[in-house]
C-alpha cells in the first residue's frame, strides 16, 4: 500500500457489536494488508469472512505481545503491510497492542491509524452531556472499597467521564453510585450498538434501583460536576423544614426522632435531612 | 427506521478527512432518516452527495441551537427521524449540538449513537501510548500565558492527554510545551487520515525544532506522566529553586537576571530554568 520498502502498520478499529459498524477504508486495508494481528483470531476471523476477505490473521495479545514483536516487525522490516486490530474498537483504548505500536515507532515504520467505531465516543455522544473535554477512565476497580474511593475522586471532576464496567459487577457498582454521586446524572449503555441496545439517562441515585440484566457490556457516563447537580432536584427544603419543625413543635419529637421521619418521609438520610436544615437556617437572615 | 410513533435522533459520527472514513451503518442511516442536521451544510452536503444520499439538511450549529429546537423536536414528535452530524467526528466531541441531544432526551426521544471516526482516538492510537484511560483536553488555550499555566497543570498527568491546536498557534504552543514539558515524550499528529497525514513522535523538547507547516488540523497527544520522562539526568529542582530565589531575594537581582545565573549554574537555559521554576509552583499545592 505505500511506496516504501518497508511495510506499514495500520491500527484499524472494528466494530464494537454491529458489524456494519466498520468505516470502508477499514475494510479496505483488512483486505489490501498482508497480515492482521488480531487480539483474538476466531472473533476477528467472523468479521473478516462475514465481508468476504481473507487476508491470513495472527494472533498477538498481552500474554504473547513480547514473544511474537520479532517475527512481526521483521515482517514489517520484509515489506509486509500488517493491520493491527483488538476484539472490537479502537486499539489501544484499554486494549493490547501498545508495545506492537510502540516498537514499530521505534524502528521507524509508518504507522496509520484507521479511526472507526469506539464505545467511549459512542457513549459520550448518546449522553447528551458537554463534552468539550472529558476524562476515559478505564475499568472501574473491582473491589467495592476500591471502586468507591475512585468514585470519590470523580465527585468533583469538571469533565464528563466514561468507563467501563462487568456485567457481574454492574449492581454492586450503581449501588456504590447511589452512595457517592447521589444526584449526579449519569447515562448508563449496555450493548451498545447491539440489538438490545439499552442507554438509559438517569441519575446516580435512580440508577442503583434500575433492574438491569447482569449480562452484556456496560459503558457508563457521568455528566460533568456542576453545583447544582449535586444538590437534590426533587426535595423542597422549605417543605422538608416546615415538617420537621411540625414533628418537633406540634407532634413533641425528639430532634433525634424528627429527624429520622423527616428522612423516611423524603427518602433521605438523616445526616442528609440535618445537613439541608443547616444550611438553611444559614442562608436566612437572622 | 423504528416501530415507534415519534422518530429516533441518531447522532452520527462522519469522516475526520478522508471520506472513506464512514461505516456501513452511518451511510445506510443517513440515508433512511427523513432530516439531516448538520453543523455546516455545505461541507455535509459534499459529504452525502459524495455517497449519492440525497436526504435533506438542515444547519444546526451554536449560533442557531436554541431558535431551531423546537422545529426539530417537533419533527421528532410527528416520527420524522434525524440524523445529527457534525463537521467532522463524532458529534458532541468539542462540537455543538450538545443541547439538541440533551433536549431530545428530556422529551423521550429514542437516541441512537452511530460511532466512527474521531481524531482523539485516531491520534491516541497512533501515539503508541498506553491508553487504558486517558484525558481530552480539549482547545488548548489561545493566550500563551494562560496555555502556559494550562501546560504546568498537566506535567503531572498520569494518563495519556490529547488536545487540539489550531495551525497558526501550533509553533508557539510547541515551545511553551518545550519550555514546561521538557522531556515528556509527545506525538505530533497534523491533517489525520488526509493526503499529507504526518505524525511525528518525538519529545516536547524536539518538537519545538520541528519545521511545522502553519496550515492543517494539529492534534496533540502527551504521553502519561512517569517521573523518568520529566527529569532531566543531574539537576534537582529544589536546589535550582533555592539558589534562584537566593539570587532574587538575598543577592535582589532581577528576575530576569536571576533567571541567568540560575542558569549558567546550572548549566541549562534561562528559559529551561525558568520551565522548571513554573513545574515547581505548579505541582505544589497553593
Amino acid at each position: 500500500m505505500t511506496g516504501s520498502l518497508t511495510g506499514s502498520l495500520y491500527v484499524v478499529s472494528t466494530p464494537i457489536g454491529n458489524l456494519d459498524d466498520i468505516t470502508v477504508r477499514a475494510l479496505n486495508t483488512l483486505k489490501a494488508v498482508g497480515l492482521v494481528a488480531a487480539e483474538d483470531t476466531r472473533r476477528t476471523g467472523l468479521l473478516l469472512r462475514h465481508f468476504g476477505i481473507a487476508t491470513p490473521t495472527t494472533s498477538l495479545h498481552e500474554h504473547n505481545e513480547s514473544e511474537k514483536l520479532p517475527t512481526l516487525l521483521q515482517k514489517l522490516a520484509d515489506g509486509i503491510d500488517i493491520a493491527l486490530v483488538s476484539d472490537a474498537g479502537t486499539p489501544l483504548v484499554a486494549d493490547p497492542g501498545q508495545r506492537f505500536i510502540a516498537a514499530a515507532i521505534q524502528h521507524g515504520i509508518r504507522v496509520v491509524p484507521i479511526p472507526g467505531a469506539s464505545a467511549v465516543l459512542a457513549a459520550l455522544a448518546a449522553s447528551g452531556y458537554a463534552a468539550d473535554e472529558f476524562v476515559f477512565a478505564g475499568f472501574a476497580p473491582s473491589r467495592s472499597k476500591d471502586r468507591r474511593l475512585w468514585l470519590a475522586r470523580l465527585v468533583e471532576e469538571p469533565r464528563a467521564v466514561v468507563f467501563f464496567e462487568t456485567p457481574h459487577r454492574i449492581q454492586q457498582a450503581l449501588v456504590d453510585m447511589a452512595e457517592i454521586l447521589v444526584d449526579r446524572p449519569i447515562t448508563v449503555a449496555r450493548e451498545l450498538t447491539k440489538l438490545h441496545e439499552t442507554i438509559v439517562w438517569t441519575t446516580a441515585r435512580q440508577a442503583a434501583d434500575l433492574q438491569i440484566p447482569d449480562r452484556g457490556e456496560f459503558t457508563i457516563v457521568l455528566a460533568p460536576y456542576t453545583k447544582s447537580n449535586t444538590e437534590v432536584s426533587d426535595v423542597d427544603d422549605e417543605e422538608l423544614s416546615a415538617y420537621f419543625y411540625r414533628m418537633t413543635d406540634s407532634v413533641e419529637l425528639s430532634r433525634r426522632k424528627a429527624l429520622i421521619a423527616t428522612a423516611d418521609k423524603f427518602g433521605l438520610s438523616p445526616n442528609d435531612v440535618y445537613a439541608r436544615l443547616e444550611r438553611l437556617k444559614a442562608s436566612r437572615p437572622s
